[in-house]
Protein backbone atom coordinates (compact mmCIF):
# COMPACT_ATOMS: atom_id res chain seq x y z
CA UNK A 1 0.00 0.00 0.00
CA UNK A 2 1.43 3.83 -0.81
CA UNK A 3 0.46 5.30 2.26
CA UNK A 4 0.50 8.91 -0.11
CA UNK A 5 -2.89 7.18 -1.66
CA UNK A 6 -4.99 7.67 1.70
CA UNK A 7 -3.31 11.55 3.15
CA UNK A 8 -6.56 13.11 2.87
CA UNK A 9 -10.02 11.37 2.87
CA UNK A 10 -13.56 12.86 2.99
CA UNK A 11 -16.68 10.45 4.13
CA UNK A 12 -20.18 11.72 2.96
CA UNK A 13 -22.65 10.20 5.81
CA UNK A 14 -21.01 9.80 9.47
CA UNK A 15 -23.19 6.58 10.44
CA UNK A 16 -22.53 3.26 11.41
CA UNK A 17 -20.92 2.44 7.50
CA UNK A 18 -18.72 5.95 7.33
CA UNK A 19 -18.32 6.11 10.58
CA UNK A 20 -16.54 2.25 10.30
CA UNK A 21 -14.95 3.52 7.22
CA UNK A 22 -12.89 6.56 9.46
CA UNK A 23 -12.75 4.30 12.25
CA UNK A 24 -10.86 1.36 10.33
CA UNK A 25 -8.92 4.27 7.54
CA UNK A 26 -7.39 5.38 10.97
CA UNK A 27 -6.08 2.48 12.34
CA UNK A 28 -4.77 1.04 9.26
CA UNK A 29 -3.27 4.30 7.81
CA UNK A 30 -2.51 6.42 10.01
CA UNK A 31 -1.63 9.39 9.39
CA UNK A 32 -4.74 10.22 7.33
CA UNK A 33 -6.83 13.12 7.75
CA UNK A 34 -11.04 12.17 7.70
CA UNK A 35 -13.10 15.04 7.17
CA UNK A 36 -16.70 13.73 8.13
CA UNK A 37 -19.77 15.36 5.91
CA UNK A 38 -23.51 14.92 7.48
CA UNK A 39 -26.76 17.05 7.41
CA UNK A 40 -27.23 17.33 11.06
CA UNK A 41 -24.56 18.79 13.87
CA UNK A 42 -25.54 15.87 15.85
CA UNK A 43 -24.14 13.28 13.87
CA UNK A 44 -21.10 15.02 13.44
CA UNK A 45 -20.19 15.71 17.02
CA UNK A 46 -21.07 12.22 17.31
CA UNK A 47 -18.48 10.55 15.23
CA UNK A 48 -16.66 13.14 16.22
CA UNK A 49 -16.22 12.44 19.73
CA UNK A 50 -16.20 8.21 18.59
CA UNK A 51 -12.65 8.91 16.79
CA UNK A 52 -14.39 8.25 13.44
CA UNK A 53 -13.55 11.79 11.94
CA UNK A 54 -10.46 14.55 12.21
CA UNK A 55 -12.95 17.35 10.89
CA UNK A 56 -16.86 18.29 10.94
CA UNK A 57 -18.34 19.85 7.61
CA UNK A 58 -22.45 20.21 6.90
CA UNK A 59 -20.98 21.02 2.73
CA UNK A 60 -18.94 18.58 0.87
CA UNK A 61 -17.90 21.29 -1.14
CA UNK A 62 -15.61 22.69 2.05
CA UNK A 63 -13.44 19.47 2.29
CA UNK A 64 -13.85 17.40 -0.50
CA UNK A 65 -11.49 19.59 -2.63
CA UNK A 66 -8.05 18.63 -0.96
CA UNK A 67 -9.53 14.81 -0.43
CA UNK A 68 -7.48 11.89 -2.33
CA UNK A 69 -10.23 9.86 -1.64
CA UNK A 70 -14.00 10.81 -1.46
CA UNK A 71 -16.57 7.89 -0.19
CA UNK A 72 -20.61 8.54 -0.34
CA UNK A 73 -21.93 6.84 2.45
CA UNK A 74 -25.43 8.84 2.89
CA UNK A 75 -28.51 6.42 1.61
CA UNK A 76 -28.31 6.65 -1.99
CA UNK A 77 -30.96 8.83 -2.45
CA UNK A 78 -28.69 11.68 -1.45
CA UNK A 79 -26.03 10.60 -4.11
CA UNK A 80 -27.48 13.11 -6.59
CA UNK A 81 -27.34 15.84 -4.31
CA UNK A 82 -23.81 15.27 -3.11
CA UNK A 83 -21.78 14.50 -6.26
CA UNK A 84 -23.62 18.08 -8.01
CA UNK A 85 -21.62 19.48 -4.92
CA UNK A 86 -18.63 17.31 -5.43
CA UNK A 87 -18.52 18.14 -9.14
CA UNK A 88 -16.25 21.50 -9.54
CA UNK A 89 -14.39 21.66 -6.14
CA UNK A 90 -12.64 17.75 -6.98
CA UNK A 91 -9.07 18.14 -7.55
CA UNK A 92 -7.07 15.77 -10.35
CA UNK A 93 -6.25 12.43 -9.97
CA UNK A 94 -9.27 11.80 -6.54
CA UNK A 95 -11.23 9.10 -6.47
CA UNK A 96 -14.63 9.40 -5.83
CA UNK A 97 -16.43 5.91 -4.97
CA UNK A 98 -19.32 4.87 -2.34
CA UNK A 99 -21.06 2.69 -0.23
CA UNK A 100 -24.27 1.93 -1.66
CA UNK A 101 -26.40 -1.48 -1.74
CA UNK A 102 -27.67 -0.67 -5.42
CA UNK A 103 -25.22 -0.02 -8.37
CA UNK A 104 -26.90 0.36 -11.93
CA UNK A 105 -28.72 3.99 -10.77
CA UNK A 106 -25.93 4.81 -8.83
CA UNK A 107 -23.40 4.92 -11.48
CA UNK A 108 -25.54 6.08 -13.91
CA UNK A 109 -26.01 9.65 -12.04
CA UNK A 110 -22.21 9.68 -11.14
CA UNK A 111 -20.95 9.14 -14.69
CA UNK A 112 -23.91 11.96 -15.62
CA UNK A 113 -22.30 14.01 -12.91
CA UNK A 114 -18.78 13.45 -12.52
CA UNK A 115 -17.73 12.18 -16.46
CA UNK A 116 -17.91 8.54 -17.46
CA UNK A 117 -14.30 8.25 -17.72
CA UNK A 118 -13.74 9.04 -13.95
CA UNK A 119 -13.50 10.05 -11.08
CA UNK A 120 -16.14 7.74 -10.12
CA UNK A 121 -15.64 3.95 -9.03
CA UNK A 122 -18.87 2.32 -7.95
CA UNK A 123 -18.57 0.03 -4.84
CA UNK A 124 -20.93 -1.94 -2.50
CA UNK A 125 -18.83 -3.13 1.05
CA UNK A 126 -20.92 -5.61 2.06
CA UNK A 127 -21.19 -5.27 5.97
CA UNK A 128 -23.21 -3.40 8.34
CA UNK A 129 -26.07 -4.34 10.88
CA UNK A 130 -29.65 -3.23 11.35
CA UNK A 131 -28.52 -0.99 13.89
CA UNK A 132 -27.48 2.75 12.93
CA UNK A 133 -25.66 5.53 13.83
CA UNK A 134 -22.05 6.26 14.17
CA UNK A 135 -22.01 4.55 17.80
CA UNK A 136 -22.44 1.39 16.43
CA UNK A 137 -19.16 1.99 14.22
CA UNK A 138 -16.69 -0.64 14.29
CA UNK A 139 -12.67 -0.40 13.04
CA UNK A 140 -12.99 -4.06 12.00
CA UNK A 141 -16.63 -3.70 10.48
CA UNK A 142 -15.26 -4.49 7.00
CA UNK A 143 -12.44 -7.25 8.02
CA UNK A 144 -13.00 -10.35 5.91
CA UNK A 145 -16.56 -9.08 4.35
CA UNK A 146 -17.14 -8.63 0.73
CA UNK A 147 -16.78 -5.48 -1.65
CA UNK A 148 -18.76 -5.60 -4.92
CA UNK A 149 -16.77 -3.23 -7.50
CA UNK A 150 -18.47 -2.17 -10.44
CA UNK A 151 -16.79 -0.66 -13.47
CA UNK A 152 -18.79 0.64 -16.31
CA UNK A 153 -16.43 -0.65 -19.47
CA UNK A 154 -15.71 3.17 -19.56
CA UNK A 155 -14.27 3.11 -16.15
CA UNK A 156 -9.87 3.68 -16.20
CA UNK A 157 -8.41 0.46 -15.18
CA UNK A 158 -6.13 1.94 -12.80
CA UNK A 159 -9.06 3.73 -11.52
CA UNK A 160 -10.87 0.51 -10.96
CA UNK A 161 -7.46 -0.79 -9.03
CA UNK A 162 -7.12 1.99 -6.60
CA UNK A 163 -10.79 1.20 -5.93
CA UNK A 164 -10.17 -2.09 -4.79
CA UNK A 165 -7.17 -1.14 -3.50
CA UNK A 166 -9.03 1.02 -1.21
CA UNK A 167 -10.87 -1.51 0.04
CA UNK A 168 -8.75 -4.02 0.74
CA UNK A 169 -6.65 -1.47 2.88
CA UNK A 170 -9.81 -2.24 4.89
CA UNK A 171 -9.35 -5.83 5.05
CA UNK A 172 -12.15 -6.75 2.46
CA UNK A 173 -12.48 -9.07 -0.53
CA UNK A 174 -12.93 -7.38 -4.02
CA UNK A 175 -15.06 -9.05 -6.69
CA UNK A 176 -16.19 -7.42 -9.80
CA UNK A 177 -19.06 -7.14 -11.54
CA UNK A 178 -21.48 -4.89 -14.19
CA UNK A 179 -23.32 -2.66 -12.28
CA UNK A 180 -26.61 -4.69 -13.69
CA UNK A 181 -25.43 -7.62 -12.67
CA UNK A 182 -24.34 -6.12 -9.20
CA UNK A 183 -28.09 -5.27 -8.84
CA UNK A 184 -30.15 -8.53 -10.29
CA UNK A 185 -27.77 -10.53 -7.83
CA UNK A 186 -28.35 -8.48 -4.60
CA UNK A 187 -32.21 -8.08 -5.56
CA UNK A 188 -32.63 -12.20 -4.80
CA UNK A 189 -30.10 -12.83 -1.89
CA UNK A 190 -30.47 -9.34 0.17
CA UNK A 191 -33.41 -6.80 -1.74
CA UNK A 192 -36.16 -9.71 -1.66
CA UNK A 193 -34.92 -10.69 1.34
CA UNK A 194 -35.46 -7.88 2.95
CA UNK A 195 -39.27 -7.29 1.66
CA UNK A 196 -40.27 -10.40 2.63
CA UNK A 197 -38.97 -9.89 6.60
CA UNK A 198 -40.95 -6.71 6.39
CA UNK A 199 -43.87 -8.27 5.38
CA UNK A 200 -43.27 -11.55 7.56
CA UNK A 201 -43.11 -8.93 10.14
CA UNK A 202 -46.78 -7.57 9.36
CA UNK A 203 -48.79 -10.38 9.79
CA UNK A 204 -48.88 -12.13 13.33
CA UNK A 205 -50.72 -10.20 16.28
CA UNK A 206 -49.57 -9.48 20.08
CA UNK A 207 -50.69 -13.38 21.00
CA UNK A 208 -48.56 -14.70 18.07
CA UNK A 209 -45.90 -12.95 18.68
CA UNK A 210 -46.00 -14.85 22.41
CA UNK A 211 -45.15 -18.30 20.93
CA UNK A 212 -42.40 -16.63 18.55
CA UNK A 213 -39.08 -18.40 18.53
CA UNK A 214 -35.53 -17.76 17.32
CA UNK A 215 -36.65 -18.64 13.52
CA UNK A 216 -39.06 -15.98 13.91
CA UNK A 217 -36.61 -13.42 14.96
CA UNK A 218 -34.16 -14.45 12.92
CA UNK A 219 -36.63 -14.30 9.60
CA UNK A 220 -37.22 -11.08 10.85
CA UNK A 221 -34.26 -9.45 11.52
CA UNK A 222 -33.33 -7.57 8.70
CA UNK A 223 -37.09 -5.80 9.37
CA UNK A 224 -35.00 -3.76 11.74
CA UNK A 225 -33.65 -2.05 9.20
CA UNK A 226 -33.31 1.50 8.67
CA UNK A 227 -36.89 2.35 6.34
CA UNK A 228 -34.87 5.48 4.67
CA UNK A 229 -31.98 3.68 3.96
CA UNK A 230 -33.81 0.77 1.99
CA UNK A 231 -36.64 3.06 0.59
CA UNK A 232 -33.82 4.12 -1.41
CA UNK A 233 -32.34 0.66 -1.72
CA UNK A 234 -36.06 -0.51 -3.10
CA UNK A 235 -36.59 2.58 -5.32
CA UNK A 236 -33.11 2.48 -6.96
CA UNK A 237 -33.66 -1.36 -8.15
CA UNK A 238 -37.36 -1.45 -8.67
CA UNK A 239 -36.72 -3.52 -11.78
CA UNK A 240 -34.78 -5.91 -10.52
CA UNK A 241 -36.81 -6.01 -7.24
CA UNK A 242 -40.01 -6.49 -9.20
CA UNK A 243 -38.36 -9.45 -11.14
CA UNK A 244 -37.52 -11.37 -7.87
CA UNK A 245 -40.69 -10.67 -6.04
CA UNK A 246 -42.73 -12.12 -9.19
CA UNK A 247 -40.30 -14.96 -9.57
CA UNK A 248 -40.71 -16.12 -5.63
CA UNK A 249 -44.72 -15.80 -5.58
CA UNK A 250 -44.58 -17.98 -8.24
CA UNK A 251 -42.36 -20.55 -6.68
CA UNK A 252 -44.86 -19.93 -3.13
CA UNK A 253 -47.65 -19.96 -5.02
CA UNK A 254 -46.61 -23.69 -6.56
CA UNK A 255 -45.75 -24.66 -3.26
CA UNK A 256 -49.62 -23.40 -1.82
CA UNK A 257 -51.12 -25.96 -4.16
CA UNK A 258 -49.05 -28.89 -3.23
CA UNK A 259 -50.31 -27.80 0.65
CA UNK A 260 -53.61 -27.40 -0.02
CA UNK A 261 -53.94 -30.91 -1.79
CA UNK A 262 -51.52 -32.86 0.69
CA UNK A 263 -49.48 -33.80 -1.53
CA UNK A 264 -46.35 -35.67 0.63
CA UNK A 265 -44.12 -36.70 -1.35
CA UNK A 266 -43.78 -33.48 -3.84
CA UNK A 267 -43.77 -31.25 -0.17
CA UNK A 268 -41.20 -33.57 0.80
CA UNK A 269 -39.54 -33.24 -2.26
CA UNK A 270 -39.47 -29.34 -2.53
CA UNK A 271 -38.10 -29.10 1.56
CA UNK A 272 -35.12 -31.66 0.98
CA UNK A 273 -34.08 -29.52 -2.89
CA UNK A 274 -34.19 -26.48 -1.00
CA UNK A 275 -31.94 -28.18 2.18
CA UNK A 276 -29.67 -29.60 -0.61
CA UNK A 277 -29.35 -26.27 -1.89
CA UNK A 278 -27.99 -24.69 1.53
CA UNK A 279 -26.34 -27.89 2.54
CA UNK A 280 -24.12 -27.23 -0.19
CA UNK A 281 -24.27 -23.36 -0.44
CA UNK A 282 -22.93 -23.54 2.99
CA UNK A 283 -20.38 -25.77 2.30
CA UNK A 284 -19.39 -23.30 -0.89
CA UNK A 285 -19.16 -20.30 1.04
CA UNK A 286 -16.09 -18.91 2.55
CA UNK A 287 -16.86 -18.32 6.42
CA UNK A 288 -15.26 -15.56 6.23
CA UNK A 289 -17.70 -13.85 3.94
CA UNK A 290 -19.90 -11.72 6.36
CA UNK A 291 -21.99 -8.48 6.09
CA UNK A 292 -25.20 -7.17 4.09
CA UNK B 1 -41.65 -32.29 42.27
CA UNK B 2 -42.54 -35.80 43.20
CA UNK B 3 -40.21 -37.94 41.89
CA UNK B 4 -42.36 -40.97 41.60
CA UNK B 5 -44.07 -39.39 39.06
CA UNK B 6 -40.86 -40.19 36.99
CA UNK B 7 -39.57 -43.29 38.02
CA UNK B 8 -40.16 -44.53 34.21
CA UNK B 9 -40.66 -42.45 30.97
CA UNK B 10 -40.46 -44.16 27.87
CA UNK B 11 -39.61 -41.70 24.70
CA UNK B 12 -40.73 -42.51 21.28
CA UNK B 13 -38.16 -41.32 18.97
CA UNK B 14 -34.27 -40.78 19.80
CA UNK B 15 -33.49 -37.56 18.01
CA UNK B 16 -32.53 -34.24 19.35
CA UNK B 17 -36.08 -33.93 20.75
CA UNK B 18 -36.48 -36.95 22.12
CA UNK B 19 -32.79 -37.39 23.04
CA UNK B 20 -33.13 -33.81 24.97
CA UNK B 21 -35.94 -35.02 27.04
CA UNK B 22 -33.64 -38.21 27.57
CA UNK B 23 -30.70 -36.12 29.03
CA UNK B 24 -32.56 -33.64 30.88
CA UNK B 25 -35.05 -35.94 33.02
CA UNK B 26 -31.52 -38.05 33.74
CA UNK B 27 -29.93 -34.51 34.74
CA UNK B 28 -33.22 -33.55 36.97
CA UNK B 29 -35.03 -36.50 37.87
CA UNK B 30 -32.65 -38.92 39.06
CA UNK B 31 -32.82 -42.22 39.86
CA UNK B 32 -34.87 -42.40 36.51
CA UNK B 33 -35.22 -44.79 34.12
CA UNK B 34 -35.46 -43.74 29.83
CA UNK B 35 -36.53 -46.39 28.02
CA UNK B 36 -35.65 -45.29 24.28
CA UNK B 37 -37.77 -46.52 21.19
CA UNK B 38 -36.65 -45.66 17.60
CA UNK B 39 -37.27 -47.17 14.59
CA UNK B 40 -33.85 -48.08 13.32
CA UNK B 41 -30.96 -50.32 15.91
CA UNK B 42 -28.31 -47.66 14.86
CA UNK B 43 -30.28 -44.25 16.59
CA UNK B 44 -30.92 -46.06 19.28
CA UNK B 45 -26.95 -47.30 19.80
CA UNK B 46 -26.08 -43.62 19.27
CA UNK B 47 -29.11 -42.62 22.31
CA UNK B 48 -27.67 -44.88 24.79
CA UNK B 49 -23.81 -44.45 23.51
CA UNK B 50 -25.15 -40.06 24.35
CA UNK B 51 -26.29 -41.52 27.39
CA UNK B 52 -30.26 -40.46 26.41
CA UNK B 53 -31.70 -43.22 27.14
CA UNK B 54 -31.50 -46.31 29.34
CA UNK B 55 -33.14 -49.33 27.94
CA UNK B 56 -33.76 -49.12 23.45
CA UNK B 57 -36.93 -50.66 21.91
CA UNK B 58 -37.46 -51.19 18.46
CA UNK B 59 -41.47 -51.56 19.44
CA UNK B 60 -43.24 -48.98 22.02
CA UNK B 61 -45.12 -52.11 23.58
CA UNK B 62 -42.31 -53.71 25.28
CA UNK B 63 -41.51 -50.69 27.39
CA UNK B 64 -44.74 -48.05 27.81
CA UNK B 65 -46.45 -51.21 29.71
CA UNK B 66 -44.55 -49.70 32.96
CA UNK B 67 -44.21 -46.05 32.45
CA UNK B 68 -45.56 -43.51 34.45
CA UNK B 69 -45.10 -41.22 31.20
CA UNK B 70 -44.71 -41.45 27.08
CA UNK B 71 -43.42 -38.71 25.14
CA UNK B 72 -44.10 -38.82 20.98
CA UNK B 73 -40.55 -37.58 20.08
CA UNK B 74 -41.46 -38.47 16.53
CA UNK B 75 -42.45 -36.75 13.05
CA UNK B 76 -45.87 -36.21 13.97
CA UNK B 77 -47.01 -38.55 10.46
CA UNK B 78 -45.98 -41.40 13.10
CA UNK B 79 -47.90 -40.59 15.91
CA UNK B 80 -51.26 -42.75 14.92
CA UNK B 81 -49.14 -45.77 14.62
CA UNK B 82 -47.63 -45.25 18.07
CA UNK B 83 -50.27 -44.45 19.35
CA UNK B 84 -52.21 -47.47 18.27
CA UNK B 85 -49.37 -49.85 19.61
CA UNK B 86 -49.65 -47.68 23.32
CA UNK B 87 -53.77 -48.65 23.67
CA UNK B 88 -53.56 -52.06 24.63
CA UNK B 89 -50.45 -51.52 27.01
CA UNK B 90 -50.88 -48.44 29.35
CA UNK B 91 -51.41 -48.36 32.50
CA UNK B 92 -53.93 -46.81 34.55
CA UNK B 93 -52.49 -43.46 35.69
CA UNK B 94 -50.02 -43.17 32.59
CA UNK B 95 -49.94 -39.37 31.00
CA UNK B 96 -49.10 -40.24 27.19
CA UNK B 97 -47.83 -36.39 25.96
CA UNK B 98 -46.17 -36.06 22.58
CA UNK B 99 -43.51 -33.12 21.34
CA UNK B 100 -45.14 -32.67 18.18
CA UNK B 101 -45.58 -29.28 16.21
CA UNK B 102 -49.01 -29.35 15.33
CA UNK B 103 -51.85 -29.91 17.41
CA UNK B 104 -55.24 -29.98 16.15
CA UNK B 105 -54.53 -33.03 13.85
CA UNK B 106 -52.53 -34.64 17.31
CA UNK B 107 -55.09 -34.36 19.52
CA UNK B 108 -57.73 -35.55 17.56
CA UNK B 109 -56.23 -38.63 16.23
CA UNK B 110 -54.51 -39.45 20.43
CA UNK B 111 -58.66 -39.04 21.82
CA UNK B 112 -59.78 -41.11 18.97
CA UNK B 113 -57.28 -44.03 19.75
CA UNK B 114 -56.99 -43.10 23.45
CA UNK B 115 -60.22 -41.62 24.04
CA UNK B 116 -60.97 -38.43 25.37
CA UNK B 117 -60.83 -37.86 29.40
CA UNK B 118 -57.35 -39.10 28.64
CA UNK B 119 -54.39 -39.56 29.44
CA UNK B 120 -53.26 -37.87 26.42
CA UNK B 121 -51.91 -34.25 26.73
CA UNK B 122 -51.15 -32.73 23.54
CA UNK B 123 -47.71 -30.30 24.51
CA UNK B 124 -45.43 -28.57 21.64
CA UNK B 125 -42.04 -28.09 23.49
CA UNK B 126 -40.68 -24.67 21.43
CA UNK B 127 -36.71 -25.55 21.10
CA UNK B 128 -34.47 -27.50 18.77
CA UNK B 129 -32.82 -26.66 16.02
CA UNK B 130 -32.43 -27.35 11.82
CA UNK B 131 -29.71 -29.94 13.10
CA UNK B 132 -30.84 -33.92 13.20
CA UNK B 133 -29.70 -36.58 15.50
CA UNK B 134 -29.24 -37.88 19.18
CA UNK B 135 -26.03 -36.19 18.62
CA UNK B 136 -27.36 -32.87 19.25
CA UNK B 137 -29.21 -33.64 22.22
CA UNK B 138 -28.26 -31.66 25.06
CA UNK B 139 -29.91 -31.71 28.38
CA UNK B 140 -30.23 -27.66 28.81
CA UNK B 141 -31.88 -27.86 25.17
CA UNK B 142 -35.25 -27.11 27.15
CA UNK B 143 -34.11 -24.49 29.78
CA UNK B 144 -36.09 -21.11 29.65
CA UNK B 145 -37.81 -22.09 26.57
CA UNK B 146 -41.37 -21.91 26.04
CA UNK B 147 -43.48 -25.29 25.84
CA UNK B 148 -47.27 -24.77 24.42
CA UNK B 149 -50.10 -27.57 26.70
CA UNK B 150 -53.11 -27.80 24.41
CA UNK B 151 -55.25 -29.54 26.42
CA UNK B 152 -59.28 -30.02 25.22
CA UNK B 153 -62.46 -29.43 27.27
CA UNK B 154 -62.36 -32.80 28.05
CA UNK B 155 -58.90 -32.96 29.46
CA UNK B 156 -59.10 -34.20 33.39
CA UNK B 157 -57.48 -30.86 35.09
CA UNK B 158 -55.31 -32.83 37.10
CA UNK B 159 -53.67 -34.75 33.93
CA UNK B 160 -53.42 -31.05 32.26
CA UNK B 161 -51.47 -29.88 35.67
CA UNK B 162 -49.45 -32.93 35.15
CA UNK B 163 -48.17 -32.35 31.44
CA UNK B 164 -47.34 -29.20 32.52
CA UNK B 165 -45.19 -29.56 35.73
CA UNK B 166 -43.48 -32.21 33.29
CA UNK B 167 -42.42 -29.34 31.17
CA UNK B 168 -41.57 -27.66 34.06
CA UNK B 169 -39.58 -30.16 35.36
CA UNK B 170 -37.37 -29.60 32.10
CA UNK B 171 -37.06 -25.95 32.68
CA UNK B 172 -39.52 -24.88 30.18
CA UNK B 173 -42.01 -21.98 30.64
CA UNK B 174 -45.42 -23.16 30.44
CA UNK B 175 -48.49 -21.87 28.01
CA UNK B 176 -51.88 -22.89 27.54
CA UNK B 177 -53.30 -22.77 24.32
CA UNK B 178 -56.36 -24.35 22.58
CA UNK B 179 -55.12 -26.84 19.74
CA UNK B 180 -56.79 -25.05 17.40
CA UNK B 181 -55.65 -21.37 18.05
CA UNK B 182 -52.29 -23.41 18.70
CA UNK B 183 -52.10 -23.61 14.98
CA UNK B 184 -53.02 -21.01 13.63
CA UNK B 185 -50.41 -18.85 15.63
CA UNK B 186 -47.38 -21.53 14.83
CA UNK B 187 -48.80 -21.20 11.66
CA UNK B 188 -47.65 -17.68 10.80
CA UNK B 189 -44.77 -17.54 13.48
CA UNK B 190 -43.35 -21.07 12.31
CA UNK B 191 -44.93 -22.73 9.72
CA UNK B 192 -44.93 -19.73 7.47
CA UNK B 193 -41.58 -18.30 7.64
CA UNK B 194 -40.17 -22.12 7.40
CA UNK B 195 -41.91 -22.49 3.88
CA UNK B 196 -40.84 -18.88 2.81
CA UNK B 197 -37.13 -19.88 4.23
CA UNK B 198 -37.39 -22.76 1.59
CA UNK B 199 -38.23 -20.79 -1.12
CA UNK B 200 -36.30 -18.23 -0.88
CA UNK B 201 -33.12 -20.52 -0.91
CA UNK B 202 -34.28 -22.11 -4.17
CA UNK B 203 -33.88 -18.58 -6.29
CA UNK B 204 -30.69 -17.45 -6.29
CA UNK B 205 -28.09 -19.44 -8.00
CA UNK B 206 -24.23 -19.81 -7.73
CA UNK B 207 -23.01 -16.39 -8.64
CA UNK B 208 -25.73 -14.74 -6.58
CA UNK B 209 -24.66 -17.02 -3.94
CA UNK B 210 -21.02 -15.90 -3.88
CA UNK B 211 -22.43 -12.15 -3.09
CA UNK B 212 -24.84 -13.45 -0.08
CA UNK B 213 -24.14 -12.33 3.09
CA UNK B 214 -25.34 -12.87 7.12
CA UNK B 215 -29.31 -11.30 5.85
CA UNK B 216 -28.94 -14.43 3.54
CA UNK B 217 -28.03 -16.76 5.89
CA UNK B 218 -30.52 -15.83 8.49
CA UNK B 219 -33.30 -16.08 6.16
CA UNK B 220 -32.48 -19.39 5.06
CA UNK B 221 -31.89 -20.93 8.34
CA UNK B 222 -34.69 -22.73 8.39
CA UNK B 223 -34.28 -24.69 5.06
CA UNK B 224 -31.63 -26.64 6.53
CA UNK B 225 -34.78 -28.16 8.76
CA UNK B 226 -35.34 -31.77 8.59
CA UNK B 227 -37.59 -32.25 5.03
CA UNK B 228 -39.52 -35.39 6.92
CA UNK B 229 -40.19 -33.59 10.09
CA UNK B 230 -41.60 -30.30 8.13
CA UNK B 231 -43.69 -32.66 5.48
CA UNK B 232 -45.30 -33.76 8.52
CA UNK B 233 -45.74 -30.52 10.21
CA UNK B 234 -47.26 -29.23 6.92
CA UNK B 235 -50.13 -31.82 6.47
CA UNK B 236 -50.81 -31.82 9.81
CA UNK B 237 -51.77 -28.20 9.70
CA UNK B 238 -52.84 -27.44 6.11
CA UNK B 239 -55.73 -25.22 6.71
CA UNK B 240 -53.80 -22.76 8.69
CA UNK B 241 -50.79 -22.42 6.30
CA UNK B 242 -52.83 -21.53 3.59
CA UNK B 243 -54.28 -19.30 5.33
CA UNK B 244 -50.95 -17.65 6.68
CA UNK B 245 -49.76 -18.29 2.88
CA UNK B 246 -52.78 -16.27 1.18
CA UNK B 247 -52.67 -13.15 4.18
CA UNK B 248 -48.73 -13.00 3.09
CA UNK B 249 -49.05 -13.40 -0.69
CA UNK B 250 -51.79 -10.65 -0.31
CA UNK B 251 -49.72 -8.16 1.57
CA UNK B 252 -46.42 -9.28 -0.26
CA UNK B 253 -49.05 -8.14 -4.02
CA UNK B 254 -49.59 -4.72 -1.78
CA UNK B 255 -46.14 -4.06 -1.61
CA UNK B 256 -44.95 -5.16 -4.73
CA UNK B 257 -47.56 -2.36 -6.64
CA UNK B 258 -45.30 0.35 -4.11
CA UNK B 259 -41.94 -1.08 -5.68
CA UNK B 260 -43.29 -1.19 -9.08
CA UNK B 261 -44.77 2.40 -9.17
CA UNK B 262 -42.13 3.81 -7.31
CA UNK B 263 -44.17 5.30 -4.33
CA UNK B 264 -41.47 6.55 -2.00
CA UNK B 265 -43.58 7.49 0.87
CA UNK B 266 -45.27 4.32 0.85
CA UNK B 267 -42.36 2.52 0.65
CA UNK B 268 -40.72 4.23 3.58
CA UNK B 269 -44.21 3.98 5.99
CA UNK B 270 -44.47 -0.07 4.88
CA UNK B 271 -41.27 -0.48 6.10
CA UNK B 272 -40.88 1.78 8.91
CA UNK B 273 -44.06 -0.22 10.16
CA UNK B 274 -42.47 -3.40 10.22
CA UNK B 275 -39.64 -2.20 12.24
CA UNK B 276 -41.49 0.03 15.21
CA UNK B 277 -43.71 -3.47 15.13
CA UNK B 278 -40.09 -5.85 15.51
CA UNK B 279 -38.93 -3.09 17.97
CA UNK B 280 -41.64 -3.75 19.81
CA UNK B 281 -41.74 -7.18 20.29
CA UNK B 282 -38.23 -7.35 20.64
CA UNK B 283 -38.61 -4.93 24.00
CA UNK B 284 -42.03 -7.26 25.20
CA UNK B 285 -40.85 -11.08 24.33
CA UNK B 286 -38.79 -12.08 26.99
CA UNK B 287 -35.01 -12.25 26.30
CA UNK B 288 -35.88 -16.67 27.67
CA UNK B 289 -37.69 -17.35 24.83
CA UNK B 290 -35.92 -19.72 22.52
CA UNK B 291 -36.44 -22.53 20.42
CA UNK B 292 -38.48 -23.28 17.37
Amino acid sequence: MNRDEYRHVTVIGVGLIGGSIGLALKERCAPVRIAGVGRRRESLDAALAAGAIDTAHLDASQCAAESDVVVLATPVGAFAHHLRTLAPVLRPGVLVTDAGSTKSDVVRIAEEVLGSGGPFVGSHPMAGSERKGVEFSRADLYEGAVCIVTPTPRTPADLVERAERFWRTLGMRVIRMGPGEHDIALARVSHLPHLLSAVLMGLPDGADLAVSGPGFRDMTRLAGGDPEMWRDIVLTNRGAIVAALDAFTGRLGELRSLVERGDASEIEAFLAEAKRKRDEALRQTPATATGE
